[in-house]
């Protein structure tokens, strides 16, 4: 089969790979879609950051070369021994949070956080193939209300729902967003959809401003300053990733709020006695729990559109053109999916 | 009356200082007792750093040289105009957090972080003297069964309350202490009143580290590193106000872990991507709010001994020498109190 198979940095061939039937407890599917994330990116210009080499990750067993790709869903083909609940044809999201199941996170059921943290796609084969194998325990069923173009950004949305999750907001409470990404956007969405009251966001790209506005965002501006007012907001998400971005999200954020990291790598250098006399809590968000029978609901049930970041399709074989290259010179693109099978499900 | 008067840095003289009754929705009080804290040892060292010099304090309309001590409690001597609820003879704590009753956060009942932050003895006249007068709103009256050598210690007690409230604790989880002054050592006794699990606790000082068993810690050390094993605590509670500690906090708490900040000044310096993987979480905590009362109600119903860190009470006249420089010296102290009238109450 074509797959996208991450070699090294600058390195990323789509060429024809082997294919093995699925062990016990694993399941292949027909990728539907894929999208490509920051991470990937990262992992294309300048990598391995996550992605294992030499030594392989204790979950996936896998070290580079290997096949790029976390967002995606598809239909089962083939499930392996032991495997129950899924069935050839079902129409399933990938939630490829790697877990052990016995480390005290995996126990207290946040496994998000397991000592052997990974993902399919990062440290072990993903699903920028034509088909993908995985362990069962990653596979959501999707009813038919859900289609496959929504489950297509579940995994960026579980990213953001987590964060909303553990940001507590009550409701009526403001919010800002820094950074109008895909995961950005998407906090937006489901900060809205999940109580927040006045909403503002910040970008420096018109066309992701105006994005955040559909998304639910009452004001954007290039910058939060330019946004927030008075006293600050409740909570503030650090969605650009910058340790620049984090001050701008406390100088926007009131006493005894909350700014909410969600990606921010680097050295951090703060005013301990400002935040500390300001009673401010920096929370992080990593990855995602019991996520998706939430997304699940929420866009059958509610109808949530949560697609509305993805601004291209584009197929496997010009993924590195159109996708990491069209990504990494900034174009104004938001979520680039990929379609492998060049045919729509 | 006598008082210890703030004038600089190094220069804090006890002297006779003029009275004025006290004005409407004031109150004066006979002080018993006036516990010396952290921060006065800092305005006393180097100061100002809370104290006004020149700009009067917006809610005390004081400014230096002011009457030093946050710390007391006493007996009511006479009410103004206008207060309700108080009458000569009272036996009461003083809760010297100024508020200005009208900002969002007063409001919203967060007086802590009011705009106008401050407390009297540092941003207005305070304790250490044979009589205080403060607001009304300040002071709460003692039951019979509330000693004012308890009373004594509530103002540290409150702010040690608040951080294990802010902090969430749920019952069984475990904690860790780093700092085992009196705010440190009190969190360490809150805690453990507080439903969490083992508490480990840690200081260079044996006695300290002794006082700490007394107060509930489970296994002391002169660092967290020797007294926590496995996975990290869930909740770690920086009491020691240094960076490096910070980052000795952060290793001792578990992924998805707590660290609670009490006192930090200076310059963080934090390893972003570790945090965020971590899914650690920095709260901070400032003064308290609503803490007198439960605070009376253990010390009355449970029993619950705050005093016990008491290591030393001398008269008013020897504060500099036997309280702010045998302090400042690190003698084996660690709450002194002042009996500003000789008398026992
Ligand atoms: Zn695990
Ligand atoms: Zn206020």
């Amino acid at each position: 089969m074509r797959a996208a198979v991450w070699y090294g940095a600058g390195d990323v061939r789509v060429e024809d790979v082997p294919e093995a039937p699925p062990g016990p407890g694993e399941v292949t599917i027909d990728v539907a879609y894929c999208g490509i994330c920051g991470s990937d990116l990262h992992e294309y210009a300048d990598g391995p950051h996550a992605i294992p080499v030499g030594e392989p990750h204790p979950e996936s067993g896998v070290a580079a070369p290997l096949v790029l790709g976390h967002e995606f869903c598809g239909t089962v083909r083939a499930a392996g021994a032991g495997v129950t609940g899924l069935a050839p044809g079902d129409r399933v999201a990938v939630e490829p949070h790697y877990r052990c199941g016995s480390c005290p996170r995996c126990r207290a059921g946040e496994y998000n956080i397991c000592r052997h943290f990974g993902f399919a796609g990062l440290m072990g084969h993903g699903g920028l193939a034509e088909r993908a194998t995985v362990p069962a325990y990653m596979l959501h069923r999707l009813p038919d209300a859900v289609s496959l173009e929504q489950a297509a950004v579940f995994e960026p949305a579980a990213v953001a729902l987590h964060a909303v999750r553990r940001a507590g907001i009550r409701p009526g409470e403001s919010v800002a967003v820094l950074g109008l990404g895909p995961i950005g956007l998407l906090v937006t969405r489901l900060a809205a959809r999940c109580g927040a009251g006045r909403i503002v966001a910040a970008d420096r790209s018109p066309a992701r401003r105006e994005l955040a506005l559909r998304m639910g965002a009452a004001a954007t501006g290039a910058d939060l300053a330019e946004v927030t007012e008075g006293e600050g907001v409740d909570v503030a998400f650090e969605a650009a990733g910058s340790p620049d971005t984090l001050r701008a999200c406390l100088a926007a954020t009131r006493r005894g709020g909350r700014v909410m990291l969600l990606g921010l790598t680097g050295t951090i250098t703060l005013d301990a006695f400002a935040l500390v006399n300001n009673e401010q809590t920096i929370m992080t968000s990593v990855g995602y729990r019991d996520a998706y029978p939430e997304l699940t609901r929420m866009v059958a049930e509610e109808g949530v559109d949560l697609a509305g970041i993805v601004t291209s399709t584009i197929p496997l074989d010009h993924v590195v053109r159109d996708g990491f290259d069209a990504l990494l010179r900034g174009e104004e693109q938001v979520k680039v999916l990929v379609r492998p099978t060049g045919r729509r499900p």
